[in-house]
């Protein structure tokens, strides 16, 4: 049994090759800071790609939402004057109605996650990080920043001074969570390539977290999301830069020192390597750049065999 | 000004012919017991109708919903299993979020409904007839089911023994409908063609509604829903039948006796005018069928007419 950590895209695209060695072998734990209500729906941003990643059905022109969306609601609902700004689509918004009816019934956002993956006809377990609200409050120049204000309405523009999980000291990972992470058959936790600082951090940062990493004994691979001294996508690169970081997969291996055990990054980055494995990590190189379906299975293979040595 | 009282898609039509001519001159008072909640979602299926026809937007081809709607989010619904019986199309459904926002906020339903009509850019004023829940309970052979699940998903096949209006008795007209009855302005109020059964009644039926109206000083005229035997749509004439009533304006009228000063039918039930007049009621006879804008604004002034006389 496999656990992979996770936030958007990079992560859900890991994901989804593990997935396809994997099956049921595969917990995918799922970052849900990001996490908000727009419209009075909640809205389980990394949650929902991560699952429509899994069923095949994700929107690879946008990179969000699903595949084949149309967009009568929104338009609709600018007509009506109501913030548009969070692009809702008509498939997605399947999701969050079912799920906002879910969760005000009472269900636990695990359980209503558990559904909806069950009917998307997903094999592996997806997990949200929590069931307990968690925030990502952006620090910036212009002040605090809620997540999906700054990732979505403001496009990452605003220069970052750093990050903030509103209610993470009130969280707590869920039973299912925890019951992953100590597993008996548990053979390795991958740290998929997601934001280090918006997508991991926030799972790391739930109490009891770090401590129950550290006393699983299997190793723990991260995979860099940096290529080149760039991110494949989303705003890792410039929040490095903003936060006065070289961006190169270095960082990102001493973000994640006492941690991980195993690196995996591009073979572009080598140079990197004697610096990241005096760290106390054993890296790998390899293409970890995946374009199509591939590319995740055969970087999913190799992490995988990486776990074994 | 002019008060009318109203349901779905008859309702409707003359208000808009109202609207037309009387402009904020127009309050309407909509039923609301055909109201309930379908996947988490407040629906308000008779207002909705009254407003987006009002706004020039009703869908003319199913007789429900908005103009140029599309149906990804049903076709999602289905695809996680959840209940498609009640079809709610992407445009539709941006009314239905933003109500539920609204509601869950804390504002009643006749705020929201204002403000829904101001963004829709309607003039006249929709008001529900409460902003407290009442739900139609159908009697039948088979037992009680609400409304909808009547309506839409036994499509009306199942027979009738009679209604109920669940929290009748706890709901209240609101500030906004007691006001627009007690107006000094008021000339008079028009009961649209709509079901006296489960569109009117449950009007009638709030506390203290009745003795408002007994109160007004004002005509009050009712328009035939029935024709020559037939409903124009939906199932009145068939509850008639199943009532062991004859499907005639007569009906109708017998069933607002007391209430009704004027009675507007069409001139192919000519052969009623004179028991109509025996319940203590003048009789306008004209074409009552409304088959498009032209005839709506028609019937309206020659309602208004009636109601001077």
């Amino acid at each position: 049994m496999i656990v992979a950590l996770a936030g958007g895209v990079g992560g859900a695209k890991l994901a989804d090759g593990l997935a396809a060695l994997l099956g049921k072998g595969l917990t995918v734990i799922v970052n849900t800071a990001d996490d908000f209500e727009h419209l009075g729906l909640p809205i389980s941003p990394d949650l929902d790609t991560v699952m429509y990643t899994l069923a095949g059905i994700a929107n690879t022109e946008t990179g969000w939402g699903v595949a084949g969306e149309t967009w009568s609601f929104l338009d609709q609902v600018v007509r009506l004057g109501a913030p548009s700004w969070f692009r809702l689509g008509d498939r997605d918004l399947a999701t969050h109605v079912l799920r906002a009816a879910a969760l005000r019934s009472g269900q636990g956002l695990t359980a209503v996650t558990a559904e909806l993956c069950r009917r998307l006809g997903i094999i592996a377990r997806v997990l949200p990080m929590s069931d307990d609200p968690v925030r990502t409050i952006v620090h910036s120049a212009e002040g605090d920043l809620p997540f999906q204000e700054y990732f979505v309405g403001r496009k990452c523009e605003v220069p970052v001074t750093g990050f903030a999980f509103a209610g993470i000291e009130h969280a707590r990972p869920t039973d299912a969570v925890r019951d992953a992470l100590q597993a008996k058959e548990l053979e390795a936790i991958l740290i998929c390539p997601s934001n280090p600082f918006v997508s991991i951090d926030p799972i790391l940062s739930l109490p009891g977290l770090r401590s129950l990493l550290a006393g699983v004994g299997v190793p723990v691979i991260a995979v860099s999301p940096i290529i080149a001294g760039a991110a494949v996508k989303g705003p890792a690169a410039k929040m490095m830069r903003e936060l006065g970081l070289d961006v190169s997969p270095l960082t990102v291996a001493s973000h994640y020192r006492g941690l991980v055990t195993g690196f995996v990054m591009d073979a572009a980055d080598a140079a990197f390597s004697s610096a990241v494995e005096a760290l106390g990590m054993t890296v790998h190189l390899a293409d970890i750049l995946m374009r199509d379906a591939l590319d995740r299975r055969r970087l999913a293979e190799q992490c995988l065999a990486f776990a074994k040595r």
